[in-house]
């Protein structure tokens, strides 16, 4: 029947992640000891696979959205992936990039990852054409969307990710900087979580929910995370990215009482845990019902989430936003989610369960979806390999292209 | 002669400092111990003087500035104030404000300080107009200015701190939303530094520049920083404020070369040391010269910034920005400096200084102010006396004026 389900978190601690964490028999003291502190570690770059999707998340998170000067020019994109593979396998493991401009900012790392999307535009490049994923398309239009194209579909996603904030923005000007004649930032979202060692869990969003329970367990990665090439050779080891900015309204919900909150969620504030157990991890009991009446409305968010086929699950890897007001608005807040869903084909395990929260879901009162993009997130770079090699290889081009003039 | 002139941090470092940072015999583990992680103490909010000037700069900041609905309304802005006071007082000690709506976000404090300032305007009521200190003034207007009006003065400002970007969410939501009709909120000026525990020393500015070496010997802030009443007895043990925004063109200045960038400074990048000696903190020796030339330009910053006179001195707490270049503009970044200098008296401690470089500073090149305001920072609370008490004493209200309804 249905799988277990286990906290992203407990599977990663379980292993290697203890290295990311930086975190081992540590003691911090008034002497500097940068490599023992939480968050100060550095993880791989290089891999099959990209840093950044199943690595522990860090307290920051910057979303860059690019799009190419010429969105045909395939040899320019090539020479921006180059570029970035170059310098974010540097900046990683708190070296200066190339030609690093504030090399004194670039002796942390704080777990820093770069890990980069392309969008289905690429693809119109004829020597691409063949290549593009059916999935790699606009997702469908949502009855609950408000988009702003302000947050829309771009050319390239650059994800950065890291424990600090001197260091995301030292690595968002170096990789930018950098490319900055071949492409155009459309957009930045900037997205937050705890300081690293300030709390061990799931993530709070800013409506006090924990957010991010439900997780594929890490033994489905091979079959719902990461693409096997079948469709696509050259996207094995690869994953899609949905990133939906999803907008709350902290007036109306804050004017609902406690009760009705955790109705509208299904689980309680203080625990995570639903409404028919104690613990955040405990299964909820959609059947269970007291004076007849459902103890899990049937409405409530993770009633209708909850996926119906074991194909319907993605890895959420979401971050807190938090910006001041648009000047002249007379909104009191800015603030929602950075909605990240990983999976191996958008289409099949994310759409069928984001139509049902836009047919009806009870926290739809209160939030609202402004932004949408999905990705192709590139199979992992090697020394000897650049991010997208696979990719130019397919398209006959070689992996050797030369790095943008 | 010249005072000795210490690092804040080497100041604050030596006694009560070390129970802020929440650092003792700390062992970083799996488990939750959120009392032991760098950034995770608390700070104490009520004292004779306000919280978050002296106290040890925290990983992320938060100026708010905010207008009174109608400024001549000062009841109004003694509930404003007495709100404040209670629940600044429960969340910088991670406890839920009084009506806290989100009250699982509250469960840290990360350090938070909540910082409260008035502006000139307030004073226009004919009850306090009396009361103004004489240099609660614009400052003058600097050849260098470019002032949008955007970042300018306001009534109010609340200058929230914490080491922890969830808790400051949680702390600006709270304090604003429980104000929303006595108040507006103008602008929101968000800064950080590194994350708690990452580094130790002096911060860096986005320039990879030491910034903040030269600060005030603790031993002298009683008559450097804090207000003696001697001009208006209320403000004893408060303080003022002038928050500069200065942007950074990060695309000229990385177009010099290392040595053209140290000698604007008249600092290395690399320690912060002046170019004439070894250390951040070597006194810089500006009579030395090679081949006739002077080894510090007599152009450079720290040149023109040197104090003439003791009293040229005031306590500095930058914190760098790092926002999303404007939408539709060609900008590359949009990155700076939020200078927040502290003294008793800006006209006396702070003016001369600017002056000095806005005549000349060669890091002019790169650099531009964009806002500016100045701010009575208030004494500090008590259990019995709200911020903003002895202000209101002084106007025949009392203390006890009713919180606003």
């Amino acid at each position: 029947m249905t799988p277990p389900l286990v906290s992203r978190r407990a599977v990663l601690v379980g292993g290697a992640g203890l290295a990311g964490l930086g975190i081992g028999a540590a003691t911090v003291g008034l002497t500097r000891e940068p490599d023992v502190a939480p968050g100060s570690g550095t993880l791989p770059f290089y891999g099959a696979r990209q840093s950044g999707i199943t690595t522990p998340p860090t307290a920051h998170a910057q979303y860059i959205g690019l799009d190419l000067v010429d969105p045909a020019d395939v040899p320019t994109l090539q020479g921006v992936l180059n570029l970035w593979t170059q310098d974010a396998a540097r900046l990683t493991q708190a070296q200066p990039s190339l030609s690093d401009t504030e090399p004194e900012l670039a002796t942390l790392a704080g777990n820093l990852t770069a890990t980069v999307g392309v969008g289905d535009r690429i693809f119109r490049a004829p020597a691409l054409t063949r290549l593009r994923p059916s999935w790699l398309q606009p997702l469908p239009s949502f009855s609950i969307d408000r988009l702003d194209p302000r947050w829309g579909q771009t050319d390239l996603l650059l994800s950065l990710a890291s424990d600090d904030p001197v260091v995301l923005a030292h690595a968002t000007r170096m990789l930018t900087a950098s490319v900055r004649r071949s492409v155009r930032v459309r957009w930045v979202q900037r997205g937050f979580r705890n300081s690293p060692g300030m709390t061990t869990g799931t993530m709070r969003n800013l409506f006090g929910q924990v957010d991010g329970t439900v997780q594929p367990a890490s033994d489905t990665y091979d079959n719902l995370l990461w693409d096997d090439g079948a469709e696509q050779s050259w996207m094995a080891d690869g994953t899609s990215l949905v990133l939906r900015r999803i907008s709350m309204n902290m007036d109306t919900w804050e004017a609902i009482d406690r009760r009705g909150r955790e109705l509208s969620m299904g689980r309680t504030l203080d625990t995570g845990a639903p409404l028919t157990g104690t613990d955040e991890f405990d299964d909820p009991v959609f059947s269970a019902t007291r004076g007849g009446i459902p103890v899990i409305p049937a409405s409530s968010h993770i009633a209708r989430a909850h996926r119906r086929h074991d194909r319907e699950q993605f890895l959420r890897r979401a971050y807190n936003y938090d910006d001041p007001p648009e000047p002249g608005s007379a909104d009191t807040s800015n603030s929602g989610l950075l909605f990240a869903a990983y999976q191996r084909n958008p289409v099949t395990q994310y759409v069928p369960v984001q139509q049902r929260l836009a047919d009806h879901d009870d926290l739809n009162t209160w939030t609202t979806p402004i932004g949408s993009a999905v990705y192709a997130m590139l199979p992992g770079a090697t020394e000897s390999r650049p991010l997208g090699a696979s990719l130019f290889d397919a398209a006959g081009r070689g992996s050797g292209g030369a790095p943008q003039k």
